[in-house]
């Protein structure tokens, strides 16, 4: 019978919590592992006998085989089951025992969970988890929000699991009170959906505005992973594109042509999108990625519509030489929009950092993103720098680096969308980011006619250029 | 003392409840009115001493003025103001009694509202109303949901009071259960939102591409609300653009120029994308307008970033001829928009339709909005008419009328985003349009590279082009 010898417990041991619990056995530590139905644990104790897990088969016994204070990792079901297994452990706790809730879960839950269960003297981490099942195994990315003398008591097992970026540095840091860890995993899965259509875009245009093959993308993909764009995301689509069909009849098929395009999606991307609205951030690139799935599920509608809407576009044909030329304005376009998808999300997270009073760090944030998790990148470094050199800076866009890139590749994306626009191709996130880029830098914008339409159909006042106040026109009078 | 004299009563007497009380009053019907303060029903009162007007000054005498089934309009605030006014009648009313919320309420409130009462055998209607102080007084636009049995208590009176079409049909008509009319109304402020930023986004490219001045915009502005662009709100622009600044020492400045580009907002929009995020309605125009908002808020921000971000477009020049022939092209390009933008608003109530289970009357929906309401137009007697000739119709693009705007129009918008894009000027509503709509038509999109990464990273499968199912490519192994 277990006695109070594991160091941490882990809770649900489908495979993100089975290879989380192992991951940090694997780092010196004993960990008490449970499953609401038996058969995983005892699989799990079949599979891994010799290692230092401590099996429980009631959530009492479970309880009474943690250190005190107990540390517990709970990997369940987001929502109704987190909120189970909560009731369940409450009468068992002590004052001081640390619950970290390593699920997909909205943050705005975490915010409710947190204050709760802080009445009874529990502590309370939402912890973002990224990375899949092999980084849950080998070192996430790990994001962890809550009472910072909980995350304290966790740390030593934290930064031991976590991913090591380059430096040698893990993967994790405190990320704020309550709701800050799942809210920043939130936005990163987010930006991760801005990066994947920006990639996808860009695939798409080479092929059916430049005519590339698949297998020519797949050399152009490679190559770029060498450059500025190197990621992961890059990297993985530079192999997807060698790949071929394992299935169907033609063993020279690319998978990606046996693949049916409709993007799926587990919420969070649009969670992020719903958020920015709320909080009024404009995040167009990431919304018009998640608008893209959206259209992408169409797929019946879409092939309908494709036979009966007409089609008025420009026909594109280009010498080899200007191919070549267009292939560098493509990659330009892409880490331009790049660029202002993360200036989006850094935005974001600056106006909820200060709605919410998280404090959040965004260079150390940009930095335990660098290994563990899909958006990983070498670009992250860039911006933890630009946030060494200036803690208040109020917008990637005005450091001098990411400035440099506006500056070299706005042209590209400007040439990238016009084309793509003229011929047909839809580039809603690229297009959104150059929008972006010349609303943001524009002196005025068209919203003093907004305001002078709100102020004639709704009396809703207008502000002045020239003096302060609020003020409304007598429309009504003839003049 | 008030004795059950009153056909109807208004809770609440600011500026939209006294017009919509005196509205009713002038349509024959005596009508009490109930103000938390009294110093407002005493106003009232002391200005309208001749009409049919039934004071009360506690809501239990308020209650006992009307006749039974009574009927209660609450104009007060949305929120905590509506729960208050609620709490205290509910002791009062008897069974079968009509409550009726004219406010901004968000559907989801009138949602749960509308079953609480429903178990003490209250009728509850969400209605939205539309057109301002002026419209709540002459004759709005309504969007009255609830139970059917309750509407039919108050549609006589609803029908007097609601503005009439040029074929004399009255706008409203009964929504469907629950929230469906708060609902409806958020999805028309959504649309208003895409309608203002279309325009703003022409006025935009005409004054900074194409080099015009206000007074020539105010005459293509009137010119435009004579054809298929006939609308209050290209009317109200054309007139917004002839007038002066009434403040300012110099007496010829537009008043466009005297005005401070920041757009605000009350929320609905914004409701209506978190809406459209949450439903998987890929509702990209109306989105970029809400984020055109915010940007445009950030004002300190953009004088800042105008002087630092480097600018590289193309400089556009244009003969007289040219310019002519791109008026035209802008009109165009402003139709197309909105023609997406309805499209996609009527997508979005579709796809709540069915969630909601509200069976909404999409051609009967386009018939209320044709007087009353901000985004009164002609325009919308053709959605009525496509929905007429198929009431299944799967989107508004697929109709032979709208078909063939976009068979003529395409050309124009596509060359106005190009242009504007490589000028600098930003068209991010007018863009998503273009995108939009060569997303609908795309037989293939590249969703099946982001399907190949998610499998990737994330083993999240795929489906495929040739057989049911999902699948799991061995990414890990080497071939």
């Amino acid at each position: 019978m277990a006695d109070q010898t594991a160091q941490i417990g882990v809770i649900g041991l489908a495979v993100m919590g089975k290879n989380l619990a192992l991951n940090i056995e694997s780092r010196g530590f004993t960990v008490g592992v449970y499953n609401r139905h038996r058969e995983r644990t005892d699989e799990m104790m079949r599979d891994h006998s010799e290692k230092k897990l401590v099996p429980s088969y009631t959530i009492e016994d479970f309880v009474n085989s943690l250190e005190k204070p107990r540390r517990i990792l709970m990997m369940v079901q987001a929502g109704k089951g987190t909120d189970a297994v909560i009731n369940e452990l409450l009468p068992l706790l002590d004052k001081g025992d640390v619950l970290i809730d390593g699920g997909n879960t909205n943050f705005h839950d975490t915010m409710a969970r947190n204050a709760k269960l802080d009445e009874s003297g529990i502590n309370f981490i939402g912890m973002g988890v990224s990375g899949g099942e092999l980084g849950a195994l080998q070192g996430p990315s790990l994001m962890p929000g809550g009472q910072k003398e909980a995350y304290d008591l966790v740390a030593p097992i934290l930064t031991q699991i976590a991913a090591k970026a380059e430096d040698g540095k893990p993967c994790v840091s405190y990320i704020g009170p309550n709701g800050a860890g799942h809210y920043v995993k939130m936005v990163h899965n987010g930006i991760e959906y801005g990066d994947e259509e920006l990639i996808d875009e860009s695939y798409n245009v080479m092929r059916n505005v430049l005519g590339l093959s698949v297998d020519e993308m797949a050399d152009i993909f490679a190559e770029w992973n060498k450059g500025e764009l190197d990621s992961y995301l890059v990297e993985i689509t530079a192999d997807i594109l060698t790949r071929k069909d394992d299935l169907g009849d033609d063993k020279n098929l690319p998978i990606v042509d046996a693949i049916l395009d409709r993007g799926a999606n587990k919420g969070t991307g649009k969670w992020s999108s719903e958020t920015a609205l709320d909080g009024g951030a404009p995040q167009s690139v990431i919304t018009e990625a998640v608008y893209a799935r959206y259209i992408s599920m169409l797929k019946d509608e879409r092939v309908a519509a494709s036979k009966e809407l007409p089609e008025d576009v420009e026909k594109v044909t280009l010498s080899d030489d200007e191919k070549k030329e267009y292939i560098e304005k493509v990659r330009q376009a892409l880490y331009f929009g790049k660029v202002m998808s993360y200036a989006q999300g850094f935005e974001q997270m600056r106006i909820d950092s200060e709605r919410y009073d998280w404090n959040l760090q965004y260079g150390e944030l940009a930095q335990i993103w660098r290994e563990g998790c899909i958006i990983r990148a070498q670009f992250l470094q860039k911006i933890t720098d630009a946030f060494e050199k200036n803690p208040a800076l109020k917008n990637l866009l005005l450091d001098d680096y990411f400035k440099d890139i506006a500056k070299k590749y706005q042209k590209a994306i400007r040439e990238v969308v016009a084309l793509s626009v003229k011929a047909g191709i839809p580039v809603p996130s690229l297009a959104a980011a150059i929008n972006y880029y010349d609303s943001y830098r524009a002196e005025v914008l068209p919203a003093n006619l907004l305001q002078a339409q709100r102020d004639y159909f709704g009396a809703h006042t207008y502000e002045r250029t020239d003096r302060p106040g609020n003020f409304h026109y007598s429309w009504y009078e003839e003049q």
